[in-house]
């Protein structure tokens, strides 16, 4: 052992983060789950003393020896993949000064909490008084990463979701996209015209539909001996690798929203669910980035989910659990309305709700426009102008005066998430990426998912992307998964494939 | 504020336990209720670093002096009250090895979890393999508590439950209650011999039940907004103080237990959410000890739960969310019968089945087997025959060779919670006691309950009881309470007017 003494010495101290980072996850899913409204104070004061310990647990001084002397030791591939994703985590917390992340962290609060009224009110110029400081300190975090990383302020947030990915890599991507995208939308819609689909008749009771949603679980491997399904306002996958806790919201009115929602967090889930766990409490172990986390989420969604051979697959069994009438045949539950139903292309206000075609244009807007912002090119006052005339040119939509359906919909601005919004789009960029380079092993895998047979899907997806966890840097885990790196022609391919076909 | 510099230090400190208390609890609660199988493993090495950091913060160097230095400061009453309550928490914490906390906490485990199959198989020598180490360990944490608090190693243990309580004088007590007590269960049992009592016949729903649990909660003054009601196999009241949990387990075969188990937490529920808010972060603000918050669990449970003015009361309430036909009269849905039912004496093997009457015999028969073990006057393969000699003596029930129904049943001794058990019995005695004091006050009470009002009972309750918190010791907080100090003669004067009127 002494001949890693300090490699030891640090995955003790990360071990110890683990376990903090454990009793974190779960009072944070118990806080959106199950906490009554007054345990909140009490709750928000035991996190942050939480968050306070596991700070100075990653800035304790002794760990930068150890991060040096680690290097010259005689470590395993693994262990030296191991140390650089310590030295990652310990390079991140050490960039910031603790006032700083306490700063932004109260005036995110603050402004995320305003944000829920003025939201409902339309009311810009209310939530600008407390955005702009949340704007000042994000940039002050950018700028104090980048002087580090290298690259602009907004390269430097971005790297928190998606290491390694510098923002001009994404604005190729995203140009490219911008060139083809609003022709396809407007082609599809044209075909889709005619198209006859029938929304399904509630009401649906929330008990049927989350058995249908634990049966769907099931069939997709969700573990559910390591692993739950609750209800919260804002969905989310939480917990840890151990002890996954998913989450969706029902409206007795629509199911579909529901039921998808659950299949795109069982994504999240299964990543977690089958990271390697003898390594899983560092962090070479644990999930790879926000981009690949969402590439799982979106495998799961976009290509299983909305796939027209899952949705024949699944059809029966959403009419035994939801229709008024199991044996009558609303033909509302026909598989090939269902079908229809989920790939129905119609521009709209919200991110959210958006179809899989839309989606990429709400999330080039905010990204252009966030990049702007964090380097210093616009001021938040000018975002409302930005955002009527990229709508107007992405989707066609005039938000003219509407912030609450506009501007004022996320609340990854408010709290200061800037540089998120990319990872959704490049997570269902590297889904297509992947299952492109799924169907060249296994031809007959389309036929495979209208039987209900995943289990190539799930090799595939374990073999590539669960097992490695951390281990290589997202681009090298890209190439090693399906030979080459992040290429967006497969995304434009699929959705040509799937709309146009 | 320098004239109480080390005071504000401490306060610092035991804010943050406090705060750390706060994760643990969550955590706890989440294990019994929430937790899939699975995860188990992650969530105790998570608890049991957070046990370490808890025991860290606790022994830090720097409290001593500031102990030390705070005696001399300028403090208010309630001040002086908070510093004597951190000295104990701090004195009880200090007095012990880390390693021998340590081992004591995995020794009970080991015992605790292979008990739960040896229980099942009978199977006392396999259980006194284990139970010998957790005897050990027990007996060197009395040795080591005792050597600073002087009196027997059991008195010492005694002490974390029921602070200040010497056990001779629960000698004394329980030797007067031996004296009437087999007499009053034998008197009782005869007048009883030709009532009917009629058992409610099932099946009834876990919904319904639950429904009910939260109508009565609700009556006696549960607050939804800073608590809930789950599920769990061992039922508890777990959380904190701001945000408290209270458990039951539903058998669809009976509704009584998982009724009046719920009235019982409910009372130690309202205690902690009524604790005085602005003080509950420090050990002065918190419960006074765990024969007072059995005091409260038994107000509820004892005084008024089984009351029959409370019963009849409530019994309309019972047969609308239970009985089959709410509009029939089945008599079992009585209100009469109701109370014949909850206030049946019958000589059991189990405690926590045992009527109002019989559950004293339990736990005098555990108090002074448990009490000869820890004093080293009895080894560990003594307990069978004394259990035996002793149930026959105070129950006349035969227990030879059943050890799962006989001295295998509690977990308690398993784990090494030695010197808990009398809290159960001071704490019926408590409650007597308040009532006695309460009717004083307020001669119409009994009315009062019959009709479901319940303000006095929670008024006397609130201002002796629960918001004291720790401002006094046990004997001066029941002093100022009731008058006078524990009076045992309230409690048999009570279960004369119930089981003799």
């Amino acid at each position: 052992m002494s001949h890693k003494k300090a490699y030891v010495a640090l995955t003790d101290v990360f071990t110890r983060l683990y376990r903090y980072q454990h009793l974190a996850a779960m009072a944070g899913w118990d806080q959106h789950t199950m906490m009554p409204g007054r345990g909140s104070e009490a709750r928000t004061a035991a996190m942050a003393e939480l968050g306070v310990l596991m700070h100075r647990t990653q800035t304790d001084p002794a760990l930068q020896g150890w991060l040096a002397e680690a290097e010259q030791e005689d470590l395993s591939d693994m262990e030296r993949a191991s140390l650089r994703e310590m030295r990652r985590q310990w390079q991140h917390a050490n960039l910031l000064p603790e006032k700083l992340v306490e700063a932004k962290t109260l005036a995110g609060m603050r402004c995320e909490h305003a944000w829920r009224e003025q939201r409902q009110a339309n009311d810009w110029t209310g939530f600008l008084a407390n955005f702009r400081e949340v704007v000042r300190l994000s940039r002050e975090e950018g700028a104090l990463l980048a002087a580090h990383t290298g690259g602009s302020p907004y390269d430097a947030l971005m790297n928190k979701y998606e290491p390694g990915m510098p923002s001009a890599e994404i604005e190729g991507i995203f140009s490219d996209v911008k060139t083809w995208l609003p022709g396809l939308i407007a082609q599809v819609r044209e075909r889709q015209a005619g198209e006859s689909v029938l929304q399904p008749q509630g009401p649906f009771s929330t008990a049927a539909q989350r058995a249908l949603g634990l049966e769907v679980m099931r069939r997709i491997g969700f573990e559910f001996d390591a692993g739950r399904l609750d209800i919260s306002v804002h969905p989310f996958c939480g917990g840890v690798a151990e002890d996954v806790r998913i989450t969706t919201r029902y409206s007795e009115d629509d199911f579909t929203q529901s039921l998808m929602g659950i299949i795109h967090e069982t994504g999240h889930a299964r990543y977690e669910q089958n990271l390697p766990r003898d390594w899983v409490h560092l962090p070479v172990g644990q999930a790879r980035s926000m981009g690949i986390h969402e590439s799982q989420s979106l495998s799961f969604e976009m290509q299983l989910g909305r796939h027209p051979g899952f949705l024949h697959n699944i059809a029966p069994l959403v009419r035994q659990h939801l229709s008024a009438d199991p044996a009558a045949s609303d033909p509302a539950f026909d598989p090939a309305n269902l079908a229809r139903f989920y790939s129905r292309v119609e521009p709209g206000f919200i991110r959210v709700d958006a179809d899989e075609l839309c989606y990429p244009a709400h999330v080039i807007l905010r990204f252009e426009i966030e990049r702007a912002l964090m380097n210093s090119e616009i001021e938040a006052e000018d975002i409302p102008a930005l955002w009527d005339e990229k709508m107007q040119a992405y989707l066609g939509i005039d938000t003219r005066g509407n912030y609450k359906n506009g501007c004022l919909q996320d609340m990854h601005w408010s709290d200061g998430s800037f540089g998120y919004f990319p990872s959704y789009t490049l997570g269902a960029m590297y889904a297509a990426q992947y299952f492109a380079s799924m169907r060249q092993i296994y031809p007959t895998l389309d036929e495979e998912i209208s039987i209900g047979d995943f289990r190539h899907v799930f090799a595939w997806l374990n073999e590539h992307i669960w097992s490695q966890a951390s281990r290589w840097e997202t681009g090298e885990l890209v190439r090693r998964a399906t030979g080459e790196s992040l290429n967006p022609g497969y995304f434009r391919a699929h959705l040509e494939a799937r709309y146009l076909a």
